[in-house]
């Protein structure tokens, strides 16, 4: 059953009016719900990712809880680097882990292109029980080229990029040759998404706000929007996201994504205008806003909804992953807020 | 000797032309020069800044290696809190470390006022015998409300500043009282170190870039502001400075500094934009872009003068501190490059 395209997620997406202001949540699969604590026990998530039942289920949890207008696959950005044999893991509380660190020219080499239905068929198993399933939209997912390679380059989570932006300023040929390759791999990924039945993508480019406007322009915009070019042809939503990236606003929107996503240091009316009317927004409420009084949470959420003003175009979302430790009743309340609030132009329109 | 009032920094802190644009570094008396790591040791910093022949000459280190134009006094944020036993200390590697975090209003009493002659004497000595030797301006430091508070709050290092959101937003009351006695303190720490000679002042305010500018403005900028006008009278430069506050540049600069210092994320043109024509700023070069080949170093300098336009008023910086593995070479490159560079104003006027 292929969601109906007039949905409120995909017509917002498109900048089409919508009766209302479709909600998800970013990492709405996860440990804060008690269901998905239970279900997935304490292993890798990779290994979770690898079982199109569990993943499914995963998946489907925070559809039924929360009510959102649309479901995140149950996936994580290094699934295709770890399918194609890089050797990284998912280590629990400190997140991607790679054996063997990307360190010159030569590892270009261990970056092969990859095959989704050989590589990775648990993931194009889980889309197609999905979407067989879902009454809402499925948003794929792949991480960006330029967040890829910061795991790739680091070893693992960084405070400060030394190492990929050493390798992005003293070689730049082999930094080009790693985010092309990324990107071809991102690419495949979220086509073979599309293909088994995704509504719509999302590519994660979280720690791009960790450079400054002019190196994000010069070294990694254009791989990023090579990915968005080679998707065009599918004609699904492409959601473009990241944290901290209040300055890259604009140019990530020439990247060619129908959505970009904004944390919540950037008012959304700010960040729209940096985007430009023509492409949708997702967001913006901190995460960390859910652990207040709900009549805090609630003020937050409208003023989000307010700054939006009822414009088409705007889907509401946290500005980051849903937290560990949120109250997942804080999230359903969320949701029915944001399905309520009146809108400017629907009431009077 | 006190430093001249018309030395490049001073007038650049008051927006006045100067022959050439002044420089200092973050964090310049640090562990990325050699002289530092023989003279420092391992110990705790607070050690280190207790004992004034040795504060005396690492503040002096960087300043005759480099040939910046202003001295940082080799102090911490949370020296005044750790002398009126708080109990914190500052751990190697990891930062900050509070042994009994903030909990609630009971936790308030222990932010008794400060009284700098006799909890610090040894950070005026410092003071006082840098201003006997130095021949380029001292700029005092402390911390800003915010950013202490995180530190008594989460305990130590946070990513997140979920406990010191939850305040903010679950005990507003609490919150302004505890960022009151914080700014109390750090207005009286400041006040004692222009008293004792210190040419201008700092207030680090490095993690507000965490809270969205609403949340800034409500809950941060009163406390903030109060500590600049309680300064107001002195007659010194007042820099106030953060990371990742691209989006709060605005209302920084309202709480009343003449300096408001940004991080690499904003081109240096779009900052002064937001802050205002009438304020000065300090930055901005990406502390990484040090790792760099020469010509990729110059190439930013450059970029980041070219973007100041030779407008008075710009103190060129890093963004944040110099990272400890920083070839201190290169930090001369840059002070040289900054000093010769020919500015439109200065060329043509």
């Amino acid at each position: 059953m292929p969601a109906p395209a007039d949905s409120a997620f995909l017509r917002a997406c498109r900048g089409q009016p919508t009766p209302f202001t479709p909600v998800w949540f970013q990492r709405q699969a996860g440990r804060s719900l008690p269901e998905y604590r239970k279900l997935r026990g304490e292993g890798s998530i990779l290994d979770a990712i690898a079982q199109p039942d569990l993943a499914v289920e995963l998946t489907l949890q925070p559809v039924r809880r929360y009510g959102v207008d649309a479901a995140i696959l149950f996936s994580d950005i290094v699934v295709p680097i770890a399918a194609i044999g890089f050797g990284v893991d998912v280590v629990p509380g400190t997140g991607p882990v790679v054996e063997s660190p990307f360190r010159s020219s030569t590892d270009l080499a261990r970056l092969r292109p990859l095959e989704p239905e050989v590589d990775v068929p648990y993931v194009l198993e889980t889309v197609r029980s999905l979407t067989a399933e879902l009454r809402v939209p499925l948003i794929g997912l792949a991480g960006a080229p330029f967040t890829v390679a910061s795991y790739l380059i680091e070893g693992g989570p960084s405070r400060t990029y030394a190492r990929t932006k050493a390798l992005m300023h003293g070689d730049p040929t082999t930094w080009r040759a790693l985010l092309d390759a990324l990107g071809t791999i991102a690419e495949a990924f979220l086509r073979a998404q599309v293909e088994a039945g995704a509504d719509a993508v999302q590519l994660f480019d979280s720690w791009a706000g960790a450079l400054s406007p002019d190196d994000y322009v010069t070294h990694v915009l254009p791989a990023t929007a090579a990915v968005f070019a080679g998707l065009a042809d599918l004609g699904v939503p492409r959601i473009y996201s990241g944290v901290g990236t209040g300055e890259l606003l604009g140019a990530m929107a020439s990247a060619g994504p129908e959505v970009v996503g904004v944390d919540w240091r950037v008012p959304l009316d700010v960040a729209w205008g940096r985007i430009g009317s023509g492409t949708a927004i997702q967001g913006n409420l901190d995460p960390e806003v859910c652990f207040a009084p709900w009549s805090t949470v609630e003020r937050h959420a409208r003023a989000v909804l307010a700054r939006a003003g009822g414009r088409p175009g705007h889907i509401f979302n946290l500005g980051h992953g849903v937290l560990a430790t949120t109250d997942p009743t804080v999230l359903e309340r969320v949701v029915d807020l944001v399905h309520r609030e009146e809108r400017p132009e629907v009431a009077h329109g």
